[in-house]
């Protein structure tokens, strides 16, 4: 199983089985114990990204370094000369000609598709504009799998902005792998979830609900709080955006957690940056996971570029 | 003669001789053989690009890297506080008490001899405005060399923008160290190179002639179809750039090539990035050799490194 | 006392005594003799720059890479999404999950100890806003160190903008830990250090002198010529800065050297890049130190670097 990756572009997590993700779990897991190692020596990546995100370009950097490979990095191509003019499969042809693997974050929907088909190397998705971000939603999971033990029967409860839930959703479709698993999706009308994407949840083997807000019942019943940044600019006017804000359950504080009766065993995530979604003095609270799961994303990185590019071991 | 590379700066092609040349592509093709080597372990370089070039920068970069050797990039000095006011004597200085060679790309014809006036460590010129980018010319030389086996007694014929034909002219120049080569320049009348550069072309053992079209004649006789890319901001209006792209030749399809007679032995070469100069329906025939060519930039970079930085293998 | 460095941030130089300072001028000797070594092999830096400072971060990233260290460079925050209404401590938490110390140039005062408060791996400032700077304080005491032989017992004359010389207090700081120095402090009104600062320096075992101009008397007398750079964007009108470029001294020039009657066994520093302040006809006088200071900035980097990450040597 482990050869399935080899080699592999990675450019949507929907050709993964429960099995492929546990795979990908238990190389994590061995990344996280090795911190370092020389698996990936004499392997170079380009990391091309055609717009700015530091935090994701860093952690694929230092996997890539960790590991003893090399990389080259090549940010805000969009405003830059490769670009002008130059068709995507030309220069991911041109790049794949110096590099063994190319990860990629672009703004366009199916740009991580359409390079990964003109070049014979592999293609890592980090991000496609509207489309997946599959890394993402893999060390979301992983996340959840490592705080609980396991994913199987747990109740998920995603706040904020549904609407461009890239992640959210690639994470509820890996939820689906899963055994018995619930996801609750609370949003304010205007950030719901499109009924495309709903559905298609819903085809798969998972209990969906919608909720305008969080209130006492949902959260007394949820495993995993998942919090997303609601963007000021998604917002028709500023009232409504300040009034969502108001709303409790769209920005978590200690307070927020009690009156609402969350579980001493609940797990707080975020994707992170965070602006105001989460007070900072939730940080402290130890059902707060997303410095933990930041640091996931180190390990579930590691283990995908070392699967991806090395054969044995 | 391999000691003659030892340590020295790679400003211009003009003080090679064939035989430098062909060190050069012997240990290019050296390190194709090699792929990744531990050859520069402990060189560091630093990649100083005064305007955007990822690809160029790139290769380099990776060069550098799959030597084993480490790379500091700086990029777009020329809005970074690095150049405000500061003399490029005092720039490359600076940087040269941190690392072992500097790979410069500027926007101003003889920064580079400049430069390397200025520090005792070896500059690469990647390119100084419309001077020379004597690395390209190398390769370009290189990739002629390995679809045919030998230079001598080749046509080449050089199609688009010669005005600012820096990758021309080197590249002309060292085909003049080989015997009995052919130069055939076909550019509009507005892109014609200039005399005094033709002039310094016939003034070496090169047959050098001039079009106004590639026309069936020129085509059937040419054994190495070089492209470049016409820019349409050379042009002083939309109707003459239209016009002069409408004319057969100045995109090569493959209706072209069979309606013009190449040969099955030709090979069409581009240094890319390509816009339309050159349709992709033609990527797919054998005789497209410009995916090999910027392959082929890769090995000659490499073989530069190595040549400038390790005396001994 | 080296264990004193081992994982600590470097924020300041206030908490150095005398024995820090001479240990790190030890390891900057070794460095200078090493030149290259893997001490730092598995080691992972990420150069965090929310201002733009090519030569601090190339002299870091080189100085890591000499170490057989590895580099993130993250450039430009400032204006990237990085920062997009994220907390500066939740931007260096993130990193801190993938890197083993980060060095970080700010443009607040203050923004270093913030950050290193945030973090539970080192950071080092590599500058932040009118703060300290505290590298390039310990690479000028170095350089003194290394001309000399000692620092006890000399004359520094300080020479230029000293408004916003957080490099110069640093400096100044460090020189009140040996013995009997005196520093002179030569500015336009415009451009003198602030009484506060003047009287923190006083309050310390230093000899601290205050002058208008700089004059023979003054520089027949002084060991250490410490120039800075005089930015017209300081003065009030284009003439106050004609006026005070045009004064001698405010220009080193070989002429200014002879009839101010400079020491024979002066040595003349720049933190660079220089504009005028010192002609170039200057560089090639012995006395003219500040290459040899710039390249100082890298053994006593590789130094700093070594301390912080290597517990044993």
């Amino acid at each position: 199983m482990r050869r399935w990756f080899f080699q592999r572009s990675l450019v949507s997590i929907k050709p993964f089985t429960r099995e492929h993700v546990e795979i990908v779990f238990d190389e994590a897991k061995r990344m996280e114990k090795l911190k370092s190692a020389n698996l990936l020596q004499n392997k170079l990546a380009a990391c091309l990204f055609y717009e700015p995100s530091t935090r994701t370009s860093s952690s694929f950097q230092a996997g890539m370094l960790r590991l003893g490979g090399k990389v080259i990095s090549i940010k805000d191509v969009k405003y830059s000369s490769v670009s002008k003019g130059e068709s995507l499969a030309d220069t991911v042809r041109c790049l794949s000609s110096y590099v063994d693997v190319i990860i990629m974050r672009h703004y366009q929907k199916g740009a991580a598709n359409e390079a990964a088909k003109a070049i014979s190397i592999p293609l890592v998705n980090a991000g496609d504009g509207t489309g997946e971000h599959p890394t993402q939603a893999l060390l979301d999971a992983f996340t959840i799998f490592k705080e609980f033990g396991s994913i199987d029967n747990k109740v998920v409860t995603i706040v904020g902005d549904l609407v461009n839930g890239r992640t959210v959703h690639s994470l509820a479709y890996l939820l689906s792998l899963f055994r018995n698993v619930t996801v609750n999706l609370v949003s304010p009308v205007s950030l719901k979830m499109s009924p495309l994407e709903v559905n298609e949840l819903r085809a798969r083997p998972l209990v969906v609900n919608e909720h305008l807000q969080l209130d006492a019942r949902l959260m007394s019943e949820t495993d995993v709080l998942y919090v997303t940044r609601i963007q000021k600019e998604r917002f028709a006017s500023a009232a409504e955006y300040k009034a969502v804000r108001a709303t409790s359950g769209y920005q978590i504080t200690p307070e927020v957690l009690s009156s609402l009766n969350a579980k001493p065993t609940l797990r707080i995530m975020h994707p992170l940056p965070r602006v105001s979604e989460i007070s900072t003095a939730v940080d402290s609270d130890p059902r707060a996971a997303y410095f933990r799961q930041m640091q996931n994303g180190l390990w579930v990185r590691m283990a995908l570029l070392n699967l991806i590019l090395n054969e044995s071991s």
